[in-house]
């Protein structure tokens, strides 16, 4: 499984793994895939740094990539501080209150877990100063463009940036601000999401960015079928992310036993696209946690980035609490076909096994 | 570009194209496929009988199918005149405001046009007695399994049974019940549709339903490589829908021209997922008179088939005023493709040309 983007990043497969786990992302790119290292959950740029140290001593020397998320446009800014204090008092009051129904106990004293700051623009920024002092070979960035000089500086060390695009509109003005890669994220992936489903969005940007601009297939994507498809549609590689929460690997970063528990059980069916995580739509997996923000009662979710302020206290108080039925948890409609833990090394031979047998069989209805 | 089914239906292409127009159904029948038309149109048997007569005269000796629209359970029964006192008259107030301020005049004196009275259980009863008199090879039901003696009485008449499924819990009961082939129709069809994409949904109910039943791929397939791509998660063969909209032979049936300009400008972002159409969600194209019913004074859709038969009168006087900014119009989110009216045989080379070209794409990728 070649394509022309295995040149690009000198990489076997066109296997794309965004996750949050350096040892996901060590396994992956070992395993000739390319592992993008999700930055956000690092509120310490020297715990990222160490840990792309990490990453340098553990790939084998192969390449490998770091994702991080940056608006376009600097939003509002701040300590999560300042920023609290722009959270209306009903928001607070309805979290807390959805906890206490929901049986999820506040923290051990001592214990209170700061918040996600990589949300925050100048989080972010110092996440892409850290890495270019790696050897990434991709920035990624899950909201789309970075600004205009940040793209400078990732070409300017030699870095290729990808962004997401949920329509063709934006790949066009990702492509014009100078970003290498397109993302092509359908409406049935994890996390942020537009509505337009892979099998439509996929082609559509493929030809809205012309034959030079290459597009991986984002959504729904883990299997090798599921890779055939993608590849069928125009893409010349696949972004994965959904599928890597139930590997072994995965297991060193989550403690939280609940968590694979839900996706193992989970269903194709049992996510929903909500702003209840940052502020704009992202598909969770649907628990009582989702359910309650979707009551009467609920308020309307906080722009980004204050909802997930809001909610970073909640995520910390469900994770510890550890129950299947109160977590909150970005994953895709894949989910549906994650059905036991396994190691990376054997989920990526079963992509390129069933996509070569997707091949046979395509090639077989051509009469090739 | 041949599969199994090619030779269960007698057919070159396993391409299924569901239309309402017979004109359509012909050519695509003509050109390899399946044409099938759509009955839930015809409220008098006799007027479907002329129309297969006229199929059977027209398709060159070549298959077809017919569409129907029949709950697997009996529903509210009777005639429009009955069900329409089950019409609470505040939705009935909201239709009429809601086409005064968008500008849509009564109709004629005189032209008062019936509803499609298809919805009906009994009169979908009346389509297959009448279609199962003609020659069709498939009977495909659009809400699922038909009932069991349904079912059985296609069977006693040779003839296939296919049922749209959204969800493999959903396959797997309408094999139960005898169905011959699903269809798996994803979040991005147009008409009535779940919210898992095909994607996920695809393989999903190609595993659940395993190797001896046929499933057919659907939402969002209307150029070749989405054909590839469907084929590559596991489907036998295509269930296509809106891609015909645009076709030169559709314009026989659709007087409508502000339709067809509406259906050739919209971006693949413009569909809604609603259930203002007949109750149950289906994706129709966006436009003020769908925004009319998101709005905070609107009243929530009622159950099927009182809400076909609340707003048939209101889809008449809208198809009347010719208008592409007030239309109400089953799509998928394909529309975004559909650019140009072009001739059925055009679409169905440019179908088959598409695909050989991902075909050769994905066995260059799997270096074979």
């Amino acid at each position: 499984m070649r394509t022309d983007l295995c040149d690009v990043f000198g990489i076997d497969l066109p296997i794309f793994a965004f996750t949050p786990s350096e040892h996901v992302a060590a396994a992956v790119s070992r395993a000739g895939g390319l592992g993008v290292l999700g930055a956000v959950r690092f509120n310490d740029p020297d715990e990222l740094d160490r840990t792309l140290t990490w990453l340098d001593d553990n790939t084998d020397g192969k390449p490998y990539g770091v994702d991080v998320v940056m608006p376009m446009k600097v939003p509002t800014e701040g300590t999560s501080t300042d920023l609290g204090s722009l959270i209306p008092p009903e928001h607070l009051s309805f979290v807390d209150r959805t906890l206490q129904q929901l049986g999820v106990p506040p923290l051990p004293e001592g214990e209170g877990r700061e918040g996600v700051l990589g949300w925050l623009h100048s989080v972010a920024r110092s996440h892409v100063d850290v890495a270019l002092a790696h050897r990434p070979v991709l920035i990624a960035n899950a909201l789309g463009s970075p600004p205009v000089d940040v793209i400078e500086q990732a070409h300017a060390a030699g870095v290729k940036v990808a962004a997401l695009a949920g329509a063709a509109k934006h790949a066009l003005s990702h492509v014009a601000n100078g970003v290498d890669v397109i993302i092509a994220q359908g409406y049935e992936a994890g996390g942020h999401t537009g509505e337009i489903a892979s099998m439509v969005l996929t082609p559509e940007i493929v030809d809205a960015v012309g034959p030079d601009v290459p597009v991986l297939g984002a959504g729904g994507i883990g299997s090798g079928r599921q890779v055939a498809a993608s590849l069928a549609l125009g893409a010349q590689g696949v972004w994965t992310g959904s599928v890597w929460l139930t590997t072994t690997e995965y297991q060193e970063l989550n403690s939280n036993r609940a968590m694979t528990e839900a996706l193992v059980r989970a269903g194709s069916g049992d996510t929903v696209r909500t702003r209840i995580y940052t502020g704009k739509p992202a598909r969770l997996l649907k628990t009582k946690w989702t359910q309650a923000w979707e009551a009467e009662d609920a308020p309307a979710p906080l722009p980004m980035p204050l909802q997930n302020l809001l909610v970073a206290g909640a995520h910390n108080r469900m994770s510890a609490h550890d129950d299947p039925d109160t977590i909150s948890m970005p994953v895709g409609q894949i989910v549906g076909r994650m059905n036991e833990v396994r190691p990376v090394a054997e989920v990526m031979a079963g992509l390129v096994e069933e996509f070569e047998q997707a091949a046979a069989r395509i090639a077989d209805v051509a009469g090739r």
